[in-house]
């Protein structure tokens, strides 16, 4: 395959450095890169990312090494990054200072204490550009990983699209507030809404208030809206699925899942939609207005 | 104690009949309103009621005897009623039918299926006013039941009044939707927002998440905003915050709840505030902007 100029993806050029944090992603995005003549070096976080990054060009550095990690950049030539993988956020006992470190803690401590995970994320990008890299984002190395719009497996939408705009309607309101993009919405009314315990818990909590009978309705009804805040970072907070969403809205006895088309990843592409045509749930990608 | 005329009192008349459900406000509403010479008639809903409405004339019926409590309004001159306690949305299975309540059957079903828990409401209001009875709030009747203004208790709110503001806001936001209308907010984020599952398991989940680490605070920080819709239905759907609230609050070490002036209910309210005031949280009323 060779170097094809996509829509929002970068040119090809020195090695991108890939930060990873856990699961398949990237791994995944390497692929693509490569595909497309990008090199890569992926920097594998101790703890979080997948050894499977080894297949690449790589070194593992630690939380906290912050010397080392823009040494092991300038010794690679790198310019750009983009962090991808799974982060539960890290408290400050995770980190494991050097030098560099230890000469920024007051500024680390803040980024990690302050306001929501928004304005973290945001500072942790800000230090590092202030250093000279830039951050990319997963779209501009691979942006076919993202969901694309319209139905996106086997199963279509039909009257739960009603469903899908109340959801995006009540995560537009919510956007402007520091708090998490994702609701589920049955028969026209939101019944869940996604806080601080996070996509998989808020699934959770609705499949056991409809085991319990709190949640009285028949068959697989209601849609699990994800979206980004309007103002999201999508290089550090992207919206994603997966195999286990999939999962967990089955065991909701949803219907199907909605994620915003542009602004949202499907980790295992080809797993999830397989899966979610076995459960017989929708999966389709949507635009807001 | 004479029949003052209070804001929102109307005036003493005919008797008023408390329709009952769960717990002890049935019965402080009666005595309110005795106290201000305005009787009653108590309609328990077997199951549901505490037994203590006995105390005043009374009758037991059960949910579906919709023709001997339609009589029973009848016989005993009432043509006001007001509806109190605590109702799980009830199942069809929990209807015992009379010839009325067979005769209605497709508009019950109909009402208790719909939408929301608002319409549903509202539809139930509806039905009641169309056979003559005008349904009141506690509000009309005892005013002094609902939370007044500022600090209630004897903890000041201090700096929490950031996150009450942002709570409000939030709410606000939230207000055009048939949703649940509470929220926690921390460090001004908002951590959760109430669905289907009430707001006591939105508090519990707050707490859980601080005692397993994934809301790494310290100290009693925090507050829990409960408000009614713009548009709710207070007569039917009254915010309402009681012991257990302060109890679960001070579990997800919360510095407090606000609740909105003149439109939420503070259940045993001596006992809530003495909880509050002994447990170190503080417990407000606030108006919308």
């Amino acid at each position: 395959m060779t170097a094809v100029a996509q829509t929002g993806r970068v040119a090809p050029g020195k090695p991108i450095g890939v930060l990873c944090f856990g699961g398949d992603l990237p791994v995944e995005l390497a692929a693509r890169a490569l595909q497309a003549n990008q090199p890569v070096f992926m920097v594998g976080f101790r703890g979080f990312a997948n050894p499977a990054i080894e297949t690449y060009p790589h070194v593992w550095v630690k939380l906290g090494q912050i010397g080392r990690f823009f040494r092991v950049l300038r010794q690679n030539a790198i310019e750009r990054i983009v962090i991808v993988g799974a982060l539960t956020r890290p408290s400050v006992r995770d980190l494991s200072l050097d030098w560099l470190g230890l000469w920024d803690l007051p500024r680390i401590i803040r980024m990690l204490r302050a306001g929501g995970d928004d304005s973290t994320l945001r500072r942790v990008v800000g230090y590092i550009e202030d250093r000279g890299v830039s951050v990319l984002g997963v779209s501009d190395i691979a942006p076919e990983l993202l969901a694309g719009e319209g139905q996106l497996g086997r199963v279509a939408v039909g009257a739960e699209q009603e469903n899908v705009a109340v959801g995006l309607a009540l995560l537009d309101a919510l956007s402007p507030f520091d708090i998490g993009q994702a609701c589920i919405v049955l028969d026209r009314r939101p019944v869940a809404v996604e806080g601080v315990e996070g996509t998989d818990a808020m699934i959770r909590r609705v499949a056991e208030l409809r085991s319990n009978g709190r949640l009285r309705v028949k068959g697989s009804r209601g849609v699990m809206v994800k979206a980004a805040k309007r103002d999201q970072d999508l290089r550090v907070d992207l919206p994603t699925i997966g195999p286990r969403t999939i999962e967990l809205a089955a065991e909701a006895k949803l219907a199907g899942v909605a994620v915003e088309a542009g602004k949202a990843l499907i980790a295992d592409r080809a797993e999830t939609l397989k899966l979610a045509d076995r459960l017989g749930l929708f999966v389709v990608g949507v635009r807001r207005v």
